[in-house]
């Protein structure tokens, strides 16, 4: 077999060109009736090694009723090994099967998708918002269809017993729900106006040579969620609205209503003739065989828990993830804080919704207010509130008769419960919250100004906030329009992310036969480097014409 | 053992606190005097699971004077084996020696820089200025020293004579590079002004709720380059521009100029009391060892060969790389192309400076033009600049006596060679550059201003030309000040990286007491979300200051 290059996982199998020249691609399933379409000789066109050989003794097996897989044997997966994957169903190697299945492969719809939403992309952003509010009006005429759908989910999620109500919750659908479903992809429409080809800078390079920088979809997303089948039409508007390709990964659970949802979307991306710009993948697939397509996609986007999101970072093989991975969001209670603010901004970060991942998880309190009303009042409040109070070592070292103390200053509660600790300054606070927090959301409370100030500056986390609640670290609450999600990484896209990050650039230069040579110590130009005003022009709508 | 992590590298060994509790960290190197600060009970507080017998016969061993190391023998690296990995002198689990090495480890030169890059951040802008110019001013001052180790290094490398004339170069200092470094670190420290701390949007949420978003530095940046050691002083400016923190690691080939360089850059530094910011990472480490940093580096940026580049991308652990993997750039001649801007674009674009990765490796050639007196100019020109001819496939087909066919239309010649390829059309030119370029810079050269367009409109590579020279594709060209390299990837930077590629953002909200439950529908207030100018503030110095 070919060498592997030491950063792939085995991918060794049957390849449709010989390994290692242009295009050549790792057969997935071969079947008996292609066998015609490969030429073997001296040199075989579909592996080194004798695969000729191979490939005749898998197909004799296969013929008396035996599967076969040809794969490499000691590259294991970096998951796992590669016998016990190819018994649990994992793609590896080449699988020798008699039926053909029905659909594309994920491969295919991957390129029908990329190759669809070029047209997309070219489209103008008028007609992107026409293709988004109609899926709008789609979910609204069709709810009687999406519905029965939902429901036959619900009916076996509910029969096979193997859902908490938690998870049915978020698993069914209501017309409530569909209807604010269509106004948020209304939303969606709206702020796509401005995303794709948006001019984000002009430099006057030389006389006659103009340099733009314009915004463009990244490529192909790979969107993958849990039970919420909701998630389907939204994030297919955000994708429609910001001109990438998308492949969506939905639960099982919800195959009935995601069909549906694909369905219905696909309906309305057909008004502009870029019905493939948007992939179902089928459930069959694993994440695993998805992360496998590296070159191909270009942003995974996991929307659900913490626990997915890190597993979908651990699988993805370079490819980037934009996702929230914890918020272990602090309120910083200062010694110059006013009562009432603080009673507020705590309620509301830790109670107005403790599952959100911009709730409060621990609250640190200047050492100055621990024996003060105060003090009192914050754990009156918390008390009816009923929010359980965990202590930090220190917090627990003050107290003669302490809560229960915490088993780390790095837990997400996600639930009325929180870790209250105590701190000598506000610089304390911050190497706290630096050792300990996410870099998710982080607040001042405080009345003095120099204090919140330097806070603000020395705080290295995504959003931090002075007297206002965690819960404002929110696209919406932010103004961004559409909400993409929030990210805890640290590059493209921090915090809040809205549909800027779903795109990202390209620069174009317009000259009149400039070469760098001119501008050569020897030559006859200089450079200007003059910034120009950006002014957003008319997009042209040039998709649907011919060709030369 | 405790559990690893599926996604991680096997990492068991010796533990410095329980495994699993906060800070609980893999001990590298164990010296038998260590012991002592070492808890052992019921409870191990080294590990689980009999640590305490291992680390006795371990030490036993070591008076015997055997080597020991205490790793996992069932989780191989992802790289290759644990037995060869210790052989090879990787870090794998716990190595047990007698000998304490003198410097800090990786991992606090890594804390090190981080601690000190937050004074560096809160610096104003005059002052991370004032660094990078002194280090100008010692470059140029102390010369003698410096030229003298770098003397040390070339005899060296003549004396082992493993390097070529090529690296050689690239490996030796004079005067006059010296100087023009120093040229180029005051454009980095005037680029410096406008780089932390910008206001990029400013919103009014609500009334006396403000939020803005501003640029702050991305963290700790891991630097890895090869033979050419002025790369040493160049990125420590623009991560002293940047504010960030950095760990630089040099080839071996440098060791002795790396480290003067190294020194005077922290001499610069210490000016304003952040000698530690910079940390020079001795060539012990390996690359894969720094990746398994991963929970402290943010971003690594290669600085070097294609080759270097995707050794650091496989070895990266899900670590972001901000580098350029090939520049497979194609010259598309249309149909209505002007004859002179034809000859000095495909000239200046192939022979200005070949080995660049924004050199042209395949010119595509409209089939009208074919039979005519321009292609022959073309080829004539190509002949008298001694470059050598491939035919693609279809260009052959065409010719009788045809120069070599390619093997690859993929390859990345970086020499006085391309590839000819014919085509029939600018779509046709498209789609052979989406199917085998590398989305680096592509151009078409036309007199025809709608064909132009819709070229940079369709095309998705992260430059695009009209009847310029790919050769502009660089930062300094661009007008982007200081260059901090070419990036293909797709999402964060793309194309020439100015030193915004080393800034992130952060969400700064200044309320009076907001919360989000007074916006809910019960509440009494509504979000406004007006955009306010964006004013850039006079930054606050406050670094200095002592706290409460």
């Amino acid at each position: 077999p070919p060498r592997n290059h030491s950063y792939l996982p085995s991918l060794v199998g049957l390849y449709d060109s010989p390994p290692g020249t242009d295009d050549a691609k790792l057969i997935d399933i071969f079947y008996p009736g292609d066998q015609l379409s490969i030429t073997y000789g001296t040199k075989s066109r579909v592996g080194i090694g004798g695969m000729e050989a191979k490939v005749k003794a898998a197909l004799w097996a296969l013929q008396g009723g035996t599967s076969v897989v040809i794969a490499n044997g000691t590259h294991p997966k970096v998951t796992g090994h590669v016998i016990t994957d190819i018994v649990e169903g994992k793609k590896v190697g080449t699988f020798f099967s008699e039926v053909k299945p029905a659909g594309p492969t994920v491969e295919q719809q991957t390129e029908m998708s990329r190759n669809s939403c070029r047209t997309l992309a070219a489209l103008h952003p008028d007609q992107r918002g026409e293709i988004i509010c109609h899926l709008a009006d789609l979910l609204v005429e069709k709810k009687e269809e999406i519905l029965a759908a939902n429901k036959m989910d619900m009916d076996l999620a509910v029969n096979a017993g193997q859902l908490s109500s938690a998870l049915l919750n978020r698993l069914s659908l209501s017309p409530a729900k569909l209807n604010s479903l269509a106004i948020g992809l209304r939303q969606i429409a709206l702020a796509s106006q401005d995303s794709v080809g948006r001019v984000l800078r002009r430099t006057r390079v030389a006389h006659n040579l103009e340099l733009e920088q314009i915004t463009v979809p990244i490529g192909v997303l790979l969107v993958i969620f849990e039970a919420r089948p909701d998630c389907l039409p939204q994030v297919s508007a955000l994708a429609i609205a910001s001109g990438n390709a998308l492949l969506v990964k939905g639960g099982k659970e919800a195959a009935n209503t995601n069909r549906i949802l694909h369905e219905l979307t696909q309906q309305a991306l057909d008004i502009h003739w870029v019905k493939e710009a948007v992939q179902l993948v089928s459930t069959r697939e694993e994440v695993e065989d998805l992360c496998r397509l590296d070159e191909m996609i270009d942003l995974i986007i996991p929307r659900g828990s913490s626990q997915l999101v890190r597993n979908i970072q651990s699988a993805a093989m370079g490819i980037p993830v934009l996702g929230h991975s914890e918020g272990i969001c602090h309120v910083y209670i200062d010694s110059e804080a006013a009562i009432d603010k603080v009673i507020k901004i705590v309620r509301d970060s830790k109670c107005d919704y403790p599952a959100a991942c911009n709730a409060m998880e621990t609250l640190l309190v200047h050492r100055d207010i621990l024996r003060t009303p105060l003090f009192d009042q914050i754990t009156d409040m918390l008390r009816t509130e009923q929010v359980k109070i965990h202590a930090g070592p220190r917090f627990a070292s003050y107290l003669t008769f302490s809560p229960s103390e915490v088993k780390s200053l790095r837990t997400e509660y996600g639930d009325l419960e929180c870790c209250i600790e105590v701190v000598d300054s506000m610089q304390e606070a911050i190497d706290h919250i630096h050792r300990y927090g996410s870099s998710h959301t982080d607040v001042i409370v405080t009345e003095n100004e120099d204090t919140a100030e330097r806070f603000l500056q020395q705080l290295d986390s995504a959003c931090v906030f002075w007297n206002a609640s965690s819960r404002f670290a929110d696209g919406y609450r932010f103004g961004l329009g559409a909400e993409v999600g929030i990210s805890t990484a640290r590059i493209h896209a921090r915090g809040p992310v809205g549909l800027q990050g779903l795109l990202t650039t390209k620069w174009v230069l317009r000259g009149d036969g400039h070469t760098a040579a001119d501008f050569s110590e020897q030559g006859t130009v200089k450079y200007l480097h003059e910034n120009l005003p950006v002014t957003q022009p008319q997009p042209r709508q040039i998709a649907a014409r011919s060709e030369d």
